[in-house]
């Protein structure tokens, strides 16, 4: 089985999904400034689903790309990734709409905390199909930062009711360890 | 004729059905989870319907692959099952808003049922194509499993008007049967 | 400049116009099929207009693929030739919503003639590239079948406002004799 | 890192978003060509985004074609100018149903700087990568038609709200240099 057209239709969804989320963005009937301010946690909202994807599309990429089989535990590890990822423009705007009210902060959390669940179920068994001394599994490394990134989901999810700004902030912050590639961070933390 | 842009674009297609399904989850006004409550039945529909595209994806994926040559028939063919998987996020919208009415679910089990046969068409007219000896025909092997999935989808649209809740569990049924891959059963099944 | 990103282009466009037209297909808010009736010329505007779409991706999959070389304007009349095509939900969904009232069933014999000229304009810049004695030319042949659908398409326009079920039995028509492979019809009309 | 995957994520965005800009064509309740009327204004708006899609497609195709090499920071670069034309679809519906307002106007102006900032930055990012003394580099050139172009939409933002038109004729002028390749357009400039 070949692994190109798996990427490519994971990078078709990802593309879509990344996409439709603008539809979203609905368009205002005025036609000032004012109008558009009832959109600015919308807006906020979107940029920080839009780099979460990028950073998915991005870890996708490089992890399949030291892969050298699929079978079908792959393809439906794949898949169990993508029905999360596509879930993500709905959380996206119950939280934006509501203007990170309480209850789609923590959706918004338990979304991604699925999402990297899934990422994880995917790596493992890539892990086993490519074998534990190959090449694949020593490029993954020791997933300190992904381990990290789900415990951050899962404080995020569990205080989000009392304190969804503090939810808010592990969310954009977990996503900008992932946007700049700090190996010292991952030494630090070890 | 090449069949590399054949897969592609059903890829596209198929990645393009099982993404925009998720804009008809449409986003509630209110911010608490009762406001999602009446949403669980659209989003156990989209949860059956992204399993089935899925399992579309990588039987056609696995099909296309051992086939060698596509001819006029087989792009219409092929059409004519995107066709039916298209109109999968209208039933599956329309089941789910209803909360498994019977008459929904009727039509679900139609298109499930269309789909099926477009499939079967779709394998036939490859089978033409390479010849009743070649190694696609023999891969194809006798398709027990895809006549036992249409005679579950058959029995379930004539039941759905009485006990919808019967079609669902089938649906649900032959999903899993296709998700789980087991040679015995085939084996017990013969 | 090679020829691969351009359909790859084309394939994902295409397959985004021809599976976003089911978005149209509304929900409907009672669960019988009599709420579906009025949905039934939408569902027809929506199967011919799948036809059509299957119909352009098909010629130009066939098209392109003895193309060798491709130009900035053969990008152009390419990216003209998609305009059209992306018009197609629309005035599906206006025919289909209007229950094919006459400047409806107008507008989408405009549209159809545009693809049409777009095409046409598309195949003449692919033949000036390629040259006029090249295989391509060859195969293109004279172009008998494309003028007549053009010519049916401009009449078809011209009689809406007055009998639009002549247009729409000429729009199913032309889309026929596309989708059956009939070489004794372009010898007739030859 | 191979930039194979990178262009096929890029087309895939950016034919999406030229395509569900047409889900911004609402279609309207009346038969009539009346009822199309105020869909005008939307549908202007329309083509100048599609044709604004079109080149950037084309650009950023010529663009990665002469590149040899893909980086983490070539890959986030690429994502930030797909996060600002992917806004594309919602600037050009509020402009197109505010019937060129003046605020609308100015936002999409601000879009297409942005768009063009992001890919100058790409541009920027390529150039390091490959070497300033590269063939990428050389094939780059000065960057004369960027920088105009830029400058274009900077002017066009600062008179939005005194002269939307002006602004207009500026989007409309700038995309129809872009189409029509001049190369005696660049050397009058230098």
């Amino acid at each position: 089985m070949h692994k190109g057209r798996l990427e490519a239709f994971s990078d078709g969804v990802i593309a879509i999904i990344i996409t439709i989320m603008v539809l979203e963005l609905r368009v205002p009937h005025g036609d000032t400034w004012s109008d558009l301010l009832p959109l600015v946690p919308v807006f906020i909202s979107y940029v920080l689903s839009f780099i979460y994807l990028g950073i998915y599309w991005n870890n996708h990429h490089h992890m399949l790309q030291r892969a050298h089989q699929v079978n079908g535990a792959v393809l439906w590890a794949n898949l169990h990734l993508l029905f999360w990822l596509s879930l993500t423009p709905f959380v996206t705007a119950w939280m934006g709409e509501n203007h990170f009210a309480p209850q789609p902060v923590l959706l918004y959390g338990i979304d991604l905390l699925m999402c990297a669940i899934a990422y994880g179920i995917l790596a493992a068994i890539l892990t086993r199909v490519e074998g534990k001394d190959s090449d694949f599994a020593r490029a993954l490394g020791s997933g300190v930062k992904e381990t990290a990134s789900g415990i951050a989901y899962f404080v995020a999810v569990a205080v989000a009711l009392f304190a969804p700004w503090v939810s808010l902030a592990i969310y954009f912050g977990v996503a900008l360890v992932w946007l700049i590639p700090d190996r010292r961070f991952e030494r630090v933390v070890q």
